[in-house]
């Protein structure tokens, strides 16, 4: 039987959101992960140059794969050579390869719920059986490593993220130590998911590489770098695993695009500019977080890192579809329903995410807290 | 038990091209089926005007897909939706795509042999089971339907590819009709492959769509549009699995990348300097075909479209990867082994593509000629 997979609901408002904004309305989308902020000034130059001068046939960067595996030596400390590195249109084809390198139909990859919905889809879509383990707010929304060694069966795999989305959760080193030492003792094969990291505010999050050398690492230029629309990731690969990944790339993907492999190599460089956008990150989160008590949401994941606020609001709708539509065409802010992350007890949660300009969360804020406040009134809710 | 997934062996004589040239070898590059020409002008020019004024976030482009859209009613007279058209990061993603909606592990498609490597590649690593029909110059190396009609147990899928890679040969419109119906008749879902639309030397090819309107075509802006290293392609998907390629399209790639959309659509005003590359083709097809005999090659498939030369090269090798390695690092002409699209009898063949400048194509038969001739000399042949 051919598999189902669920679209994302959160398109759909930022859909009803961009319909919205055409009949005029004012609308903040806080809806969708990605910066607001563009591409570094010294990456657009380069994307110009290189339209000038480059022929733009298929090409795979091995200046920029250099760089990446030098990365890993200065931000982590390991030891990664360029071959491990290969690069994708995005992290989502990232982590389709990876999961085609490591499995075969009816493996078992342990996810954190909530989790990214990507990957209980693309799992799903592999022919790959997700075991969901529910996480709530004692285990900081991660996966532990006793959860994880207590699953039985064992999974085949485990899909981490720290930060995590929708959380924003990070999970402490000894932690992902402990994690790691599971999976190295039963076998486990990780996939973990970095692609929040450089966006945290608190300690830096460590790489799963610090730990266990073997895991495969996703990442893209899309968060920390600003380079959404221009579809660059990659894939770090143990040496056994360098050919198969090689294989599976040139059939399936074969090269990522050419313009967003000069740019992308000029971004690493843009740390002053990508820093300034981190700053910027910062105070949104400490302006949402002081607004919380005024909107009633007093139950929130901790946000340590990426742009997200994950709330619970179970005490206002058990419908967060429903909410999350009635929000957006009262106010025009639009978030993300928390059933795409948790098909559980996301009816209960939103995701905030807070990667848009100051002036518009300072906007959001006033224009949530007297909707909140009627909702509140509405449903008897203290 | 992972499946593997062989490599290209194209890309290893590219290397050893790469090398070479570093080397301060003069390199021709007939290995791989791009153009060497670069993007329409007007398409460079809305890439640098994107690039100053698009934010660069996930994105997909309705007027790239309402345009492509026109393109089925002008070009083939055929009613295509704006929602049938999925945009995607090039070709290749665009088949994981297709046969992710259409087909379950251990699916029976049926391709062409020889045919592109992809095909047979993708399906293997989803567990899909390729049912390889092996087509000769009496088939004018196609799929049949009376070939179609006899496979048992019948294929639940096909990919057709017309004009095809490595041959170049079209499906005429009678017997596509008579593998519709076939197809039609046995409920055989198709996906046909049309990336080389455009590029044909006598009549236009037909879109399967005109024969099967639940057919799922792939295409893409890098072979005609000559946009290869900027990863957009697309899939027409039939009303009834618009949903599902969409949220396949959402959780396992994302949305494709921003300035080939902005490119993409303007390259579709670019006729003039597109019909010009046309054109240049075909200059270096008559060339190549001029020069066959003096390389004693009698051999090909019919050259009907595309940009490439299937050469049997029987009578002077077994080994056809052994042999594009020494007549590159002899001459400085890199081709591609056989032995990537026909893993039977692709020993004894070779693809030429002519996708090369026009001094280039001179250069290279000028080096062929004396090379071939010893090669003759060497092994006897006539």
């Amino acid at each position: 039987m051919i598999a189902t997979v669920e679209p994302f609901h959160a398109i759909s408002i930022g859909r009803l959101a961009y319909a919205l904004a055409e009949q005029g309305r004012d609308v903040i989308h806080m809806e969708y992960g990605q910066p607001s902020t563009g591409a570094p000034a010294a990456a657009l130059a380069a994307a110009h140059a290189a339209l000038d001068s480059d022929p733009g046939g298929y090409w795979e960067s091995t200046g920029l794969k250099a760089r990446i595996a030098r990365h890993y030596a200065e931000a982590y400390g390991v030891d990664v050579a360029e071959e491990q590195v290969i690069l994708t249109c995005g992290a989502s084809p990232a982590f389709v390869l990876a999961l085609s390198c490591l499995f075969a139909p009816g493996a078992r990859v342990a996810v954190a719920r909530p989790g990214y919905v990507a990957y209980r889809n693309t799992l799903k879509a592999l022919y790959l059986e997700p075991m969901e383990m529910p996480c709530g707010a004692a285990e900081r929304y991660q996966v532990t490593a006793a959860a994880l060694d207590a699953l039985d069966p064992p999974p085949h795999g485990l899909i981490l993220a720290s930060p995590a989305n929708p959380t924003g959760t990070v999970i402490a080193p000894a932690e992902l130590a402990a994690i790691a030492a599971v999976c190295a003792r039963k076998g486990i094969a990780v996939i973990s998911d970095e692609i929040y990291h450089g966006l945290t505010y608190g300690p830096a999050a460590q790489s799963m590489l610090q730990r266990l050398p073997g895991a495969l690492v996703v990442n893209s230029f899309s968060k920390y770098f600003s380079m959404a629309g221009w579809r660059l990731g990659w894939l770090v690969v143990p040496p056994a695993l360098v050919e198969a990944a090689r294989a599976r790339m040139g059939n399936l993907f074969l090269t990522p695009p050419v313009l967003a492999q000069h740019a992308g190599l000029v971004a690493f460089d843009c740390r002053d500019e990508l820093e300034g956008h981190l700053a910027h990150y910062a105070r949104n989160r400490e302006l949402l977080l002081a607004a919380l008590p005024r909107l009633g949401l007093q139950r929130i994941a901790p946000p340590d890192g990426a742009f997200y606020i994950w709330a619970d609001i179970g005490h206002l709708t058990n419908d967060s579809l429903g909410f999350c539509r009635r929000l957006l065409e009262d106010t025009g802010v639009a978030t993300a329903p928390g059933v795409d992350f948790d098909p559980v007890d996301g009816h209960r949660f939103i995701r905030l995410s807070f990667a848009v300009s100051t002036p518009e969360i300072e906007d959001a804020i006033e224009r949530l807290v007297p909707w909140f406040a009627a909702r509140r009134e509405a449903v008897g809710a203290a």
